[in-house]
């Protein structure tokens, strides 16, 4: 827990600090005047989800939760992109141990984003697929920018969502919608998350969405902060208790199915393609 | 069983006539011509749920079950209460033995009026919050005068909403908007309400919103009634067995966590402020 | 898996070829342009699933999961009945061995149809009462022509929806309307069953619905076929498997309410009924 220099970066707020330095692809910023700590992911180029972001992103998490922070904001450095999921090459011709504490710190991720006692909110500044929607959807709320897109879109790349994705996915849609976008790997713009509830309020800027954010937490300004993490913990209980009884079997699971050889060449058409794309 | 006295109370729908004096704290009036009972709490001030309108209650509800009513319509005496919830002064310096025999009679209750043979529906005349709600959502329909509040406000209180609470929502409320308001100790008003499906109709008047409740009561007039009961029982059989499963431990929890210094502190300020406002 | 004869029945769509006359109470036709099994049943009068219905749609289904079709679209080749359900002569004074096989058909037809590893689609060309109403939500899609009624109306019947109906009901239907439905035993028009999400589209014309369902089909046209299906399957798999941890269950559930003089007495009068009205 390092609090060493104070920022003022977001001024129409008033002042807030830097409370960590120590990791190196989250930031954390405590807003002074509102307590809300912003999380943002800043791993160039597009916050892929690999087990340096995602153990940076763990020890942040932790931090916002011992240091009893009012709220925990989750957004994104990059201006056009949330985050872009589980970054391909931590599947690709996987090294054996890596692999394995890659998943397992997902893992670690999302017991604690999902199972987090203080309120949750999303700025989705960017493009949210797979492994980014995940982690929108394992928060309380979702602000989100015009003109980009969120979804499980697993199946696209030809991968299986875990369960545990399955369950934040649930929490937030009804089944049959959920269901069918999950089956069909579906992208929904903007606009169409806000329509089916998948996000709860759109905004113009990350500013406006990370002040909208601010507000839901706000809502439990009132609010006896105990009951209201016991209340959200139990009611979350059933899924975190689901893979905390699984971790090993998910895990395996997903090394068997990841090691099959149709999965490897389909992930390295989809790499040979975004390189193709970045050369253009 | 006791069917004493006829009065003529319901006169647009027909004589009823009172089932039951034996409970002090509700009645039981059978409509004759419908067959349904209506079933009222009338414990002054606030039918705040204390041991005796508890055990009430439960007489109540099972005197209906055994006299095969064709419906239960649950209601409240006052004018602008339905029920205020749990009495604050069962839990408040609790008796030993006697918040034991509350918190289990709480349990009878729920496990009668959500496991009920006969349909159920709740005329809302009046605020219904926490356990209010609670009875309210344990019934199949529900019919809501204007300008009050309905919602488990628990977390406002600095107490946690047990598991069955959340299940008796959750069979109404879709799971994101059952959560947030949890969370938020959320107080609906009969508008918003109405908008999220926390009730299905509203009335102008008690007399309008209990013949609404029959109404939908009817609705199962050409169903059997033996096949509509034993669906209704599997459909709530997961809910209802997860609390039988567990009463113990949840008696215990909530012992636990009732007599933290704390909430104890909480209740107490909560019954001060209650104090001054019925002075002023 | 016999493939036949090539029939031009589906003209706009382009040729396609009949896949098996092995079975008699159900036809399979693949589409040669698009590579989608439909699979009509056509046992007259009203598709009423008796085990000979019943064991030809498994026979269908598995030939269509083995072939590697691309869909199945569920239809029937009667003009104004999907189907009526369960035969009602199957459970009436019923032959001990006969009805403990059809049961286990039953079991065994929605077991294949929900879990299908192929993308499913119901296109509903006539009423689509109980046994019909469960076929077509254990689709994946459902498209209804006007004018006729679809729901799980068991308890007019006065028999009970056995847990895996509900399971279809509710991967479909919000919780407290699943639940109020099947107490009702409601049959919803096919506008209410739009306008509750119990259908998805309607269209007017069998063609029309095929095209719909062909469509929806096509949804998945970019999508891995085995992570989609590992993704449905995953989806379904609590419900699937509490039906195979329960068969043998279930099955004597079945026995015992059906063989209960008042349920029999029951089915008869209602078999007078329909001898009545067809002699009208």
């Amino acid at each position: 827990m390092l609090r060493t220099k104070v920022f003022n970066l977001l001024a129409r707020n008033g002042p807030s600090r830097l409370m960590s330095t120590a990791t190196k692809l989250t930031t954390v910023e405590v807003n002074d005047k509102t307590g809300i700590a912003t999380l943002t992911m800043c791993r160039p180029p597009v916050n892929g989800l690999n087990l340096e972001l995602l153990k940076d992103l763990s020890t942040s998490i932790g931090e916002i939760e011992s240091n009893k922070s009012r709220g925990l904001i989750l957004t994104s450095s990059n201006a056009t992109i949330f985050s872009a999921g589980l970054d391909i090459l931590e599947m690709y011709k996987p090294e054996k141990e890596r692999i394995r504490a890659f998943w397992t710190q997902l893992q670690e991720v999302w017991l604690a984003l999902y199972g987090s006692s203080v309120p949750t909110a999303a700025a989705i500044n960017g493009h949210s697929p797979a492994g980014g929607c995940l982690l929108a959807t394992s928060c309380e709320y979702r602000v989100m920018l015009p003109k980009f897109t969120i979804g499980l879109n697993e199946t696209q790349l030809g991968i299986v969502a875990p369960k545990w994705f399955m369950a934040s996915f649930l929490s937030v849609l009804p089944q049959r919608q959920a269901e069918r976008a999950l089956n069909q790997g579906r992208m929904f713009t903007t606009e169409e998350a806000l329509q089916i509830g998948l996000i709860d309020e759109t905004a113009s800027s990350k500013e406006e969405a990370v002040e909208k954010c601010a507000a839901f937490i706000g809502t439990f300004a009132k609010v006896n902060p105990l009951a209201r993490s016991l209340t959200k913990q139990q009611f979350r209980a059933a899924d975190l208790q689901q893979l905390e009884n699984e971790r090993q079997d998910d895990l395996e699971k997903f090394l068997f199915f990841v090691n099959q050889p149709a999965v490897q060449k389909g992930l390295g058409i989809y790499l040979e393609g975004l390189k193709k794309k970045s050369k253009k």
